[in-house]
């Protein structure tokens, strides 16, 4: 099928779903959640090809974690899809109520986003993820999944278009551009008349690729150069675990910890510790001079120029000492890519004065970076996680695949 | 200056603009009340020159409307703009308060949208309320005006500038471009480094060219065929100064009607009324068969095949008989351009499915459409009114110039 009729269809769908039943939209979602259970090994089947495929043409090992699906992960999405299904649904809720002086009733009330474009590559868990989020809202969707998963996306759409008919939704809502050549995205970031926005899941080349070239809103993020800054008043022994899970947790992902700022009135005695205490997990850190000076590990080297400004997506830690709550708040403004930040302290004014300079889409208190996640924050999986600042920022998750209409109730009232 | 240092500038008072103190920024609104008083017989003046370079260059007299600054005008934007600035400041308040069973504190923060990009036409009053919008929220802004309004506007960038300075905020958080060059917009649509959204009013032309070039998010609007549909159970008499005035009390804007629906069961009797009321303001009708057979008037034409997809703009009016409720959601459905679409009934399960059915950005129940409008809603003026689903829908205000951080406070937690 032409990527116009795909997309007409897309938008004929969402003139349905947006006005289906809330009960049948949550019973679609349970469906997925039922499918996936019992097509189970077919799953895995096709999963086991996209490994092969990846085995044979290089991939990393650390992309083909990404990619698999085995029966763990699988059982992981069932249960995901289950507690998503259960949400309270936003449609229809209304906000913002008020009376006008003449007599004017306005109110606000929330309706889905419309015809979502997901640019995606590697986790085939996305396809489950977006399509759920978005039936769940009433919201349809075209994928465009990366090539290296082809065999398992294909299996997943077949999986949520058979739940989509098992409710008598229309199949049409979640559609999936099989085509793998590139030439096509390009087209679909021109189908303005049928997509409502695109959001790119994937490096910072596709971002630039779809911004360029897209017709349609484009929504950036999930990419995350991300600080903790260890104040002076910290709590140092509870300051240590947090700092290891936000590093070492899931070191591959946008949230994990990136850089490690460090009050100088502690580094002396600090430093050293945080190396002992996440060396042994595989850590390797990237010390400014300052902080070369007080610790002696093998696993430290000095830190050159870029590596403020890199996102690890690995077990490496960038180590800098700052002289204070400034400092801290001049390198974060500057180097971060407005994430997720965060700040160790029982002061409680640098607590405020850091939650209010740092702009970042999460500012955090004495807490790990890793909580930056739809799942985490309760909004039901995400769609993705936005670092710019228009529609959503953080994490995108039910609530932020909505949008509302003003519903304006008169006496045959007019204008003056 | 070049576009890219105007940017910088721009992005460079944004930091301060969004930190700033609410108070401050409610008096540096007050203030271009002020100076619009002190300066306004220069206002006027400047506003002269623009109007008989227009009539040199024989812009139609409607356009002429448009873009004049009289005493009287310049006196209601005084008024608004010391009404804006009184409003409620959205910015800073919390919102989506709860607490994770982790015991993750989690919030959101209205915070500054950002770094606005604004590209109009005619009417120079948008400069005074989209700066006085945007400062009042903490964002800054790029103007792109008109050339046809330029000595008026260089004026009025002018005033907001003192305005600025009065009160010690950076003169650069408004910024106008000067430079009448079409390539300069085409730039201006590429600045995504420094610009956040980008904001076109004027005509559909204009909006196709944002959304081409454009690698920042566009927001596209103000472009309106509006319905009013007479449902069977309407109050006739009271009808008939609704429609008159959705009709006429402005025809030359995006909310005024285009299209009137009539069932079919009250057609006969109504029409006539209609025609005979709305004529001697000078509204002349575009009537489809049935409409026609049952009006008799020199001011009703047939409708031509594209009468029904075109906003009037002026005192032109388009009849319809349809049979039901069904057939005038469907015509709407068809025909609007989401902007502003409303019942007249006394049946409140009609009134209810219209609501239901219709998704424009405003859906109105006994009630002019005239009054989608920033100003009318208690918005405090507006940028724009978005007929696009993204971010906002309709009179963009004070609150949909801002956008949310998340903030996360724990007690050193971390995530399993």
């Amino acid at each position: 099928m032409d990527l116009r009729s795909l997309g007409l269809e897309a938008r004929q769908a969402f003139d349905i779903l947006s006005r289906s039943d809330s009960k049948v939209r949550e019973r679609a979602v349970l469906a997925i959640g039922d499918e996936l259970a019992i097509r189970l090994d077919e799953i895995t089947m096709a999963n086991a090809k996209d490994i092969e495929a990846a085995r044979e043409s290089g991939l990393s090992e650390s992309l083909i974690d990404r990619l698999t699906l085995d029966k763990p992960r699988i059982t992981g999405m069932i249960h995901d899809v289950k507690v998503l299904a259960e949400l309270p649904d936003p449609i229809g809720s209304t906000f913002d109520e008020r009376i006008l002086p003449n007599g004017l009733r306005l109110s606000r009330r929330r309706v889905p986003l419309g015809v979502l474009g997901i640019i995606y590559e590697s986790r085939p868990n996305v396809t489950i993820d977006v399509a759920a989020l978005a039936i769940k809202t009433g919201n349809t969707v075209i994928l465009r999944g990366g090539s290296e998963t082809i065999q398992s996306n294909l299996v997943l759409v077949d999986v949520v278009k058979a739940a989509l008919g098992r409710v008598g939704l229309p199949q049409s809502a979640v559609q999936f551009i099989e085509n793998p050549e590139r030439a096509l995205v390009g087209e679909m970031l021109r189908l303005n008349e049928f997509i409502d926005v695109i959001v790119p899941r994937g490096g910072s080349q596709l971002h630039d690729f779809c911004r360029k070239n897209a017709t349609i809103p484009v929504i950036t993020g999930g990419i995350g150069i991300c600080h903790l800054f260890v104040d002076r008043e910290a709590d140092l022994e509870a300051a240590l675990p947090v700092i290891h899970n936000a590093k070492t947790q899931r070191p591959s992902v946008c949230n994990a910890l990136d850089t490690l700022l460090v009050h100088e009135a502690i580094a002396q005695e600090f430093l050293q510790k945080v190396v002992d205490h996440l060396a042994p997990s595989g850590v390797t850190f990237r010390a400014e001079p300052k902080a070369i000076s007080v610790v002696h590990h093998p696993a430290v080297q000095p830190a050159g120029p870029e590596d403020f400004d890199t996102e690890w997506l690995s077990l490496i830690l960038g180590l800098k000492v700052v002289r204070d709550l400034d400092e801290a708040l001049d390198h974060i403004l500057t180097h971060s890519t407005n994430h997720s930040d965060g700040i160790l302290t029982e002061n409680q004014e640098n607590a405020a004065r850091f939650i209010e300079q740092i702009d970042s889409a999460a500012v955090y208190v004495n807490a790990s970076t890793r909580f930056t996640d739809g799942g985490q924050f309760g909004l039901g999986a995400e769609v993705a996680v936005s670092t710019q600042r228009l529609h959503a920022r953080g994490p995108m998750g039910l609530p932020e695949l909505t949008t509302y209409k003003w519903v304006v109730i008169g006496d045959y009232t007019v204008r003056e």
